[in-house]
């Protein structure tokens, strides 16, 4: 899978799924609204404070957040940690002015919050890729973040 | 979330994430083909020996299995174990003629194996239901699996 597949699977994908631990030691699976990315190693998420997850991941950080588009055979599972943030600079962030229907209260809206998930490996799958399946390290990731500015789609800018 | 709902969301998926964590601690999720289900409680998936999901969950069983439909929000996160099968009995059960594309060798094809997923807890999430998410206990998936014969479709018979 190339760099621009991966791209263009994260920047055309509107929700990911993210896997957690919870307090119980029980796998866990969530879809997150996920439309924020800086390069392939930064994401941000808006979400709400009173979720499971939220609750879980302010416990144990250790997730993964997976990218998939099951009609084109391909797949994304970026490996690494979640931080929530409820400072002001990340809630304004990717506040959009229509989430006030999730948040009544607005960008101070006490049940809103922002997760960063941060990557530092990955595996990707891809059914029409000559590199059917491959990991993608620490550094690799890097090169494919660094420089890059937060935003809506994944881009190499 | 209704019953009904669960065994339809089940029962139009062709696919379902699995969560589980590898051999080095990391939380993963894999994309998995899983149309074999006993109720609401057990879910058999065919796949490769050789793949690494299969290589984690011989060490370390504990995952969970998520079914999500996201333009009708809905999902179905099950909590349970993993148990890999290489017995004929489970090959034969779920094997279907043109699994051969992916298993030239076919049912006695040393890369096929069968997971077994088990729940014993959950948590279901509908956007349309009134009970908009809500747990589920093992007793209450027994409740919905015991008595159930195993088929490619989730029904109450």
């Amino acid at each position: 899978m190339t760099q621009e597949e991966m791209y263009a699977l994260i920047s055309r994908s509107k929700v990911a799924s993210l896997g957690y631990t919870d307090e119980e030691g029980r796998q866990n699976i969530r879809m997150v609204f996920c439309t924020f990315h800086r390069g392939i190693g930064v994401h941000l998420i808006s979400t709400n404070t009173s979720s499971a997850h939220v609750q879980s991941l302010l416990k144990n950080g250790n997730a993964c957040l997976y990218f998939s588009d099951a009609s084109a055979f391909e797949a994304l599972c970026l490996h690494g940690r979640a931080v929530v943030h409820f400072d002001r600079e990340y809630r304004e962030l990717i506040w959009h002015p229509q989430d006030v229907q999730y948040y009544p209260g607005g960008v101070e809206d006490e049940d809103y919050c922002v997760i960063e998930f941060i990557a530092d490996s990955g595996r990707f799958y891809s059914g029409h890729s000559e590199n059917y399946k491959g990991d993608m390290t620490g550094q690799e990731i890097e090169a494919m973040t660094a420089g890059r500015t937060l935003a809506e789609h994944c881009t190499e800018a």
